[in-house]
């Protein structure tokens, strides 16, 4: 991806930036969404393979210059204009952000860049794509994650992705959220995801004899790992009872059945007939995988109602983050040459938090997560043990008194003088998201109707916005 | 993306195949979806860039290779496998297809893959990834269109999009369905796709002295082509007044100011009193582009409320195609060595018609789209002017006799010999695209409770899949 992967405002704002001699003011960007996806109250947050990315790749070639060339907007730009482009490096760019994997909530800042206002500008778009659609689905996959309880879970909607790279970022993604693997050969290849396999209904349709030479010749080629595919004609009058066949001929071999897979019909009665006849052939262990359009709902009916599945591969509905399909995540200037900048708007949600900030996490006695607090970053850290007032953002008439057993800066270095400052492997932060979430109280994670975390403000960051606001935008007068 | 760039049981399946001496069997794989996507009745076909790319790069490296080793799937698999899969070419494989850019409709084949049954297999996956999500974008756009009427359509929504190919399917789909422009500056290098721009709030906070410096310094830069962002402070009170100063400087200087983009609050009534104020001040041809979480319903309320808009700009709700963020588009075994083969499921509606198709397009004594009729590719081609009865697919009741005074083969080579014969350019596809939709009935485009076209099928594929249907699934017997 090079500089071009971005709206073209971004490179008209850059050349006025630049002739209007303002493209190397300091400028302090956050990226943030306002709510939650899913009507959760948690996100998980992801992307970073993307985001390092397009770090590495910021630089235009000379067919990029080029094209720009050819555009009306850039026709008659300066030479000098044209060479800034040329040199465009971004040592001079620094960026915080939480952790990938971390907990985070809406409103608080996930990334905040800091470094020449027109680099930053040019870094928007793509810093956003990058972000927004891994953070939705590792928040889609935990979701699952929680209603599934202990059952295995495999991602396999590579052929339902928007298009590879949604299809990559869905399969890491996933994992990071706490799947088990994926059927996406590639991600298991580049990222280390475990993969998983069953076979299709084309393989046992192959098969003119019939669907139980289809399962005998797939049993023989993987005799402790097939999953056979039971629903292609019949599922308990002709899928299971060729399963159980071939499992005894495997049995009579010295191996061990893996199972079979469910694709359709009601999964709850299926798989209790098929976990009964099973059983009864003496195939307890073999196990049962169930697809066909999951998604978070669905399982969460499938495991109230007592279903006997131990797996479920999960396509469509997670790939897509279907529910929701896309994070609503924003990237504003909150601070230029020192002054807090803020964005009223006409929608009093839409308004923007001024200055640059620090988001610290408290926690409390048992190490649960109690509060978050966002500060001007020019405040002095909170300290454990000692009290501190936190501020609701917008509502005036709420406010809480903390004293934090524990006091965590959430925003990390992650990118300076042109290093990437992250090395933690992928399952590091699979197992570190997994623990953060260990720490959110249950009623957060709840599937229907969740309490909200608290994400409050600093009493100084209240009166900054406050008085910003006031200024930038008096009353209106109605006459 | 190499041949890895799918889900494992394709590879698992390959290497059944290949055991049981089957990988070489003559397949016919169809793709199609069940339902037309949007609660609509049609589709617009996209996507073969992607499929372009897949089959140019349908090979296994050697890291590939030894990754698959790696796997316990693989651990034990012999050499001679292995040198099948090193040896991977698509010369022996053909793809009929329809055109990309025509008009589509539920349960025909869109895509018709013929060759050994292995590799058909291999490309299943990643060539659903290519087709799925482009069609339904190029549709969703249509869609918009038709409700948006004549107004100019730009497609910005790349930091929403999930991940850059998803931005990049979303501005060539959104072009080819008929959007005029898109703000992804990448897309218009690579795919010649007009791009456009307007400011970002960042700009106007960036100056500290205030929005009409921020104006001023824009308009500078681009006396003819700004498109000012009048939303920042207060549209009415702060942006308009503003933007009007701007302009009338512009004026002064020999320009002609291109317009304003509102991008929150009513945008009904913020563009009636914005297109006041600009023509009061002797602005009428300054141009209104409205944005802000814009899709197929907003626009089709806001016109209807008689809003002042010249131009929309639609990001998210487009890009990732929120209203239905998956096609479910699906590739099936239809034939094997010359045998019919027909998936039964547990559901009817997941039944599959068997047997390699042809798919004909009916047109009417004005050139209007009548009927498409399926039939076994072995049937003697329908001619234009001869009456033939059409069979409703799956209602005994339904049938039809028509006589087209037209009739075209709606599957055309799309890939032989190892070559990709389609030269059309995405500008001709985007033609042809609109041009067919002018071709199809209105109630049958239309946004709400839209009247289905028909797709039917000929007496002898509809005898073909009863006898076959009955061989595979006898009636269940309840005791």
């Amino acid at each position: 991806m090079s500089v071009l992967f971005t709206d073209l405002y971004q490179l008209t704002m850059a050349r006025a930036y630049f002739e209007a001699n303002k493209h190397k003011d300091h400028a302090v960007f956050e990226g943030f969404f306002r709510r939650c996806p899913f009507k959760g109250e948690f996100a998980i947050f992801g992307g970073f393979d993307l985001l390092k990315k397009i770090l590495d790749e910021f630089h235009l070639s000379s067919e990029d210059l080029k094209y720009l060339r050819s555009l009306p907007a850039f026709s008659n730009a300066s030479e000098t204009f044209f060479d800034e482009l040329k040199a465009l490096h971004l040592k001079d760019i620094q960026i915080l952000a939480m952790q990938e994997g971390e907990v985070v909530f809406a409103k608080e800042p996930l990334i905040q860049i800091r470094g020449p206002l027109m680099k930053i500008q040019l870094l928007e778009s793509s810093v956003l794509n990058a972000l927004n659609f891994a953070t939705l689905v590792a928040t889609c996959a935990h979701r699952i994650k929680l209603v599934a309880k202990n059952k295995s879970l495999v991602e396999f909607g590579l052929r339902r992705a928007q298009g590879p790279n949604g299809a990559m970022t869905a399969s890491r993604s996933s994992f990071l959220g706490g799947f088990d693997a994926t059927s996406n050969v590639q991600a298991g290849m580049d990222l280390g995801i475990p993969v998983v396999g069953t076979m299709a209904h084309s393989f046992v349709q192959s098969f003119v004899s019939g669907e139980l030479d289809a399962f005998m010749a797939y049993a023989s080629s993987f005799p402790d790992t097939a999953l056979l595919l039971v629903d292609t004609y019949d599922t308990l009058r002709s899928g299971l009872p060729n399963a159980i066949k071939t499992f005894e001929c495997l049995r009579k071999n010295g191996h061990k059945p893996a199972g079979i897979r469910l694709d359709s019909g009601d999964l709850v009665y299926l798989s209790k007939a098929a976990r009964k006849m099973l059983n009864e052939a003496g195939f307890s262990e073999a196990q049962i995988f169930a697809s066909n359009d999951l998604d978070e709902k669905t399982i969460e009916s499938l495991e109230e109602q007592g279903s006997c599945i131990d797996a479920y591969g999960v396509g469509t509905q997670l790939v897509t983050s279907a529910g929701q399909p896309a994070l609503g995540g924003v990237f504003k200037l909150v601070e230029l040459n020192g002054h807090p900048r803020m964005k009223i708007s006409q929608q009093t949600d839409k308004l923007v938090l001024p200055a640059a900030k620090n988001v610290y996490r408290f926690f409390g006695k048992d190490h649960e997560m109690l509060i978050d607090v966002m500060s001007a970053a020019s405040e002095q850290a909170p300290l454990a043990g000692k009290e501190i007032e936190a501020l609701h953002p917008s509502d005036p008439f709420k406010k809480a008194v903390v004293i934090p057993s524990q006091v965590e800066s959430l925003l990390k270095p992650l990118f300076e003088n042109g290093k990437w400052l992250d090395s933690r492997t992928l399952s590091e932060k699979r197992q570190f998201s997994s623990q953060r979430m260990s720490q959110v109280r249950s009623d957060i994670k709840r599937p229907h109707n969740p309490a909200p975390y608290k994400v409050s403000i600093t009493q100084r960051l209240k009166s900054l916005t406050d008085a910003l606001y006031l200024k930038e935008s008096p009353p209106a007068v109605l006459e």
